[in-house]
């Protein structure tokens, strides 16, 4: 079995682009991520693509051979939709092969074209990730569907509005030396609480934007890796992927992610590794209670103390297991069928120390991607280790 | 390395059943494969699912956990849409999975709900399958397409309508014996000639149907097989995959397939047979000229030739070679996710005597599925032999 190494990651600023297409910013990131890696092109054997609304947005399906030409590069490409979680799909089935010695050189990545729809329009279109016959058509969106779940989550463990603001005051502040992040501004615990709400307990604070981006990454075999020279140290050594039933009234609670815990067990055993070993994460937090139900799902957290970590220090910069040290999708941005490989992106710079915050993990080795679609009826977790130059 | 084996299969009927959705056709499909399989839904492991317009005619995208939800089966799903040949790359896929060791049990398949949309409607929906910017706003169809690679295949190889009518009416004879194919009626050359328009050349009949229907197979490693005693003769040995540029108007010629050849090429060889070894085919005749080029791409007819198979008898029921004894997507209908993995599921009935049209086939040992996405900007291939039971 062949270990997979990242070779270059590429990503455009994540923001409020309506007037590019996702072609348009596939290109981009992926012509950084070409760069960045240092492999022609033409080596790629294969390119797995993440998208989730582009028929909507862009009245645009079949991506997958689009976007390869975005990429300049001609190799067969298919498109992995699974809500938010899309990108890291298609990871989790790149990783699969280049383990399988069938490719040596993957383009994996994705984008999303978003806020042409509006704000109204975006929304309407995240909630076909949702169950249309039983929760759309009753009314039911994603911030509703969230906030049901901190609900559930405030009535079972405790905590509130206030813990729930710490997250996005900690991701806000991570954000501060990204430069591509949609936001880039020190937030407060009362902005987080002053700010309009959005679905009781949710304001607007809790939530991530509406974005349009790309991410885009080069991933090779070892082999290949080691024959080529590249500067390569970080490896993807653990891949899971977990599932639930979609509509939240089908589940067994509503503040806990199953599927998530089910794709990081997967990913640790594959690894290597448990939960202890965790460095740093990028968490998939849609909304502030995501990153809380995502820290218990990965046993960073024991259930019903997530709620706390941001609060008391756990998961900020300086803490014990920074989270989202990208900014995460509230300040970075979330442009959903890019948001998977960026997490990606963002935990090897991270770990390789070309992060604007790897000073704050200078020790780190390791570190974990939690990418999730709908409400967690999807996930996929990754490892990534620092495993030094191939 | 792991031998794929399929351990059963199950199409719905396909043709025009508006008030059904995709969830409904997927769960009658699954069950069957199930039932086929003798298989417990518990023992699987990850779903691989093939749709492509959910988010057209159903408003509804992450379509993998609600058909794991519809199949009864709790595992990780991802959606793969890769246009017409969605479940080809969603079968893609699983092969490597099984072969890489990670899965023993997969449950792969696609449905498609179309006619809901009208035939207007779909064909717009469809038409998200070309390059929206470059193709689609300029008014292109798919039936403009495909009469625009057929215009050129007269032009550089000769032949004619007559020649393209005989593979509709090889189809329509192959599909009466086939009870879950849209159509179970004999045309005749006169018939296809006298047809009305669509796009010069090609007329209704040298087009498939609008269809709505559902397709799944129970794969899973041959130690699995082995160990449950499944009986399951038939193995992929093969698969492939192609690009290509995704507009017809950057192609180098408009009367080939170089996406398919690619595909062909990487199964033959992965299968380790050639061409010649072929018994027999299901290919993507989404248009009669489909057909040709596919057969021309598969080297199972050589450049320029394979315009007369159908008329001159070769790939007929009797022939050298039979193409399409399904009836193919002319005749069996054509709902576009399912199509792939039922092309497999006709397959592999075909070479294990259990499908209506056997007899024609008696000694058949291997067999090819051809899927194509788009103009054939993607393309998948496998190859499936009978080997024995495990």
């Amino acid at each position: 079995m062949s270990e997979v190494r990242i070779a270059g990651t590429g990503l455009t600023p994540f923001g409020n682009v309506p007037e590019r297409t996702g072609r348009d910013l596939f290109a981009q990131a992926s012509a950084a991520a070409f760069e960045d890696s240092g492999v022609p092109r033409d080596d790629v054997e294969a390119v797995f693509y993440g998208n989730f609304m582009g028929e909507l947005a862009e009245h645009q399906g079949h991506q997958g051979p689009l976007m390869a030409e975005a990429a300049g590069v001609r190799a067969p490409a298919t498109r992995y939709e699974s809500a938010c979680a899309s990108s890291g799909a298609a990871i989790r089935d790149a990783v699969v092969r280049i383990r399988n010695g069938e490719t040596d050189v993957a383009l994996v990545g994705g984008a999303e074209r978003m806020t042409n729809l509006g704000t109204a329009g975006a929304t309407e279109a995240l909630a076909i990730a949702a169950d249309d016959l039983w929760e759309v058509r009753a009314g039911m969106t994603f911030p509703g569907a969230y906030a049901l779940m901190a609900q559930a989550y405030f009535s079972e463990y405790g905590g509130g509005r206030e813990e729930l603001a710490h997250v996005a005051v900690k991701n806000h502040e991570n954000a501060l030396t990204n430069e591509k992040a949609q936001y880039q501004s020190a937030i407060t615990v009362e902005d987080v609480l002053e700010a309009p709400q959005v679905s009781s307990p949710l304001g607007l604070y809790d939530s991530c934007p509406i974005s349009d981006g790309a991410a885009a990454i080069v991933l090779t075999s070892e082999t290949y890796a080691e024959e080529h020279d590249l500067d390569a140290p970080v490896a993807i050594t653990g891949s899971g992927q977990g599932g639930d039933r979609m509509a939240l009234h089908d589940r067994e609670y509503l503040a806990r992610s199953p599927a998530a815990r089910e794709a990081g067990e997967e990913a640790y055993a594959d690894a290597g590794i448990d939960a202890t070993d965790v460095d740093l994460a990028e968490v998939h937090d849609c909304f502030t209670i995501a990153e809380v139900l995502a820290l218990e799902a990965l046993d960073i957290e024991p259930i019903g103390e997530g709620i706390s970590a941001a609060r008391d220090g756990r998961t900020t910069a300086d803490g014990e297991t920074p989270i989202n040290l990208s900014g995460g999708l509230k300040a970075k941005g979330h442009p959903v069928g890019a948001t998977g490989a960026s997490q990606i992106a963002e935990v090897a710079t991270l770990l390789s120390g070309e992060h604007p915050n790897s000073e704050y993990v200078a020790e780190a080795t390791t570190g974990v991607a939690h990418n999730a679609g709908g409400t967690v009826a999807s996930a996929t977790v990754h490892v990534l280790e620092e495993v030094g130059r191939p």
